[in-house]
């Protein structure tokens, strides 16, 4: 298969990386609006060639968006305008614009609305690596509006990446990934801000920051390039859960306050119940 | 050297496994209150023998305290009341309170206030692991009010366990865990309960839970019966950043609900400088 990937970052490298290790891409042509990326790319072997977007639709038999949402949902609708027989989809966090933005286009069936849940902290196409997606879910919105065919063809492409289909609905996804990875973005980042202001001597933390610290501050590594677009696009559902989250916090903080220690504890073993969720994986 | 353990948990444990790996304890003396920890701490060859806690005393060159920290304060006058030629230290994520505890003992001398800055977010004698400690801090408080020979013993132990060891005043100690340590652990528990509150589709959660969740979510596992006795002595600092991480949250809220994305941008990078941070280590 002939592929195009427009959008040379950790997940669209990673895609290119492990589909060519595994035979499935003969030939892969890149896209970048950033030169230095596209340059990267071809250097560190991801893509054969570095092209423009109308090129590499024409050349490709399937077309992976992966740059930021806000560019995917401004591009989706001119990619559509020009595949006839490709097979379209794209790889971004959040679904109900990229959706609404091809709603009844004439070629809508070419196009899978897809949310491989894997990446890192890192960015960029030398972050790519061939160690992704293994055993991750993969999320497909809207399934029944794609083409049968263009269907089959990434639920076994996301099959060969290792990956597990789930189905849903857009909405009900822009709901769920507020929940498990929007909100730890953003405790990451205000976590990783909150320690930024107020422990001046940085040598402290980095001498004491313990294995904890690091896995729950790891996050704020995050492009802000990547996330933006993200919160933007998701704005309601993340603002739910940030509203639900300080709350709790809040609790946290009147039981100190209060001195009020069963309470604490009741809520510590109430949070405690995420093992037993987590452990069904 | 003979070693008395008192609270065979995840540090207790641990330490014994690798004292007893590099040939430094030659017997190893458990104490716990809790008749199932002891027997399964003696069952997997963590101590060799189970005694009360005034026997453990008389009988070992060491006496390593790693109860809760509420335990380890009560516990500690009444240990060095017995004490003669032995060494006793503690493992607390505290230290302000223990150091009150024996301001002024008559063998104030032979106790060094420590913190090994490692842990795991599981517990009891079935965590213990020889796998601990290797690369990170141990923290030493008060360095002066501890007898030469004693605070070279246990700066050797912890030398021996390979860690480095990290000098400071307790009170200072307790300001900075509760910003590389206290707070994250209140941001993933109140993290955990949000989700558990507001996300009903449990299935969702563990189907759709990226590594980045997990991750940021994993400290909501850890025990309540050892968290509640640390927030409860540090109150001050830890009310301190728990409102300032607050405030950094509604920073972010605030961005998200005015859709002022430059200013959300620009939080963004300013939490990617933890990075540089982090990075030194």
């Amino acid at each position: 298969m002939k592929i195009a990937v427009v959008g040379l970052g950790l997940i669209g490298g990673s895609m290119a990386l492990v589909l060519r290790q595994k035979g499935f891409a003969s030939r892969i042509f890149g896209v970048d609006s950033q030169e230095t990326h596209a340059q990267k790319a071809l250097e560190l072997g991801i893509v054969d060639e570095i092209t423009d977007l109308d090129n590499a639709i024409a050349n490709s038999d399937i077309v992976i968006l992966s740059a930021p949402v806000s560019v995917c949902s401004a591009l989706l609708p001119r990619v559509l305008d020009q595949v006839t027989r490709q097979v379209v989809f794209d790889t971004g966090s959040t679904k109900t614009s990229l959706l609404e933005a091809v709603k009844g286009h004439v070629n809508r069936g070419r196009y899978i609305a897809t949310h491989p849940m894997w990446g890192t902290e890192f960015s960029g196409p030398e972050a790519a690596t061939t160690d992704a997606f293994e055993g991750r879910a993969n999320v497909i919105c809207n399934a029944s509006e794609s083409d049968k065919d263009a269907l089959e063809t990434v639920e076994q492409l996301y099959t060969l990446l290792g990956m597990y289909n789930v189905y849903m609905e857009g909405k009900d996804h822009d709901v769920h990934v507020a929940y498990v990875s929007h909100i730890s973005h953003i405790t990451s980042f205000a976590l990783a801000n909150t320690v930024l202001e107020k422990e001046k001597e940085e040598n402290a933390i980095f001498e004491l920051a313990s294995a904890g610290f690091e896995s729950t501050v790891r996050l704020a590594k995050s492009s802000p390039a990547m996330w933006m677009p993200i919160f933007k696009q998701n704005k309601e559902n993340v603002l739910d859960v940030l509203n639900e989250h300080i709350s709790q916090l809040r609790k946290f903080k009147s039981c100190i306050e209060k001195e009020n220690w069963a309470y604490l504890s009741e809520l510590m073993e109430n949070a405690n119940k995420i093992k037993d969720v987590l452990d069904r994986k």
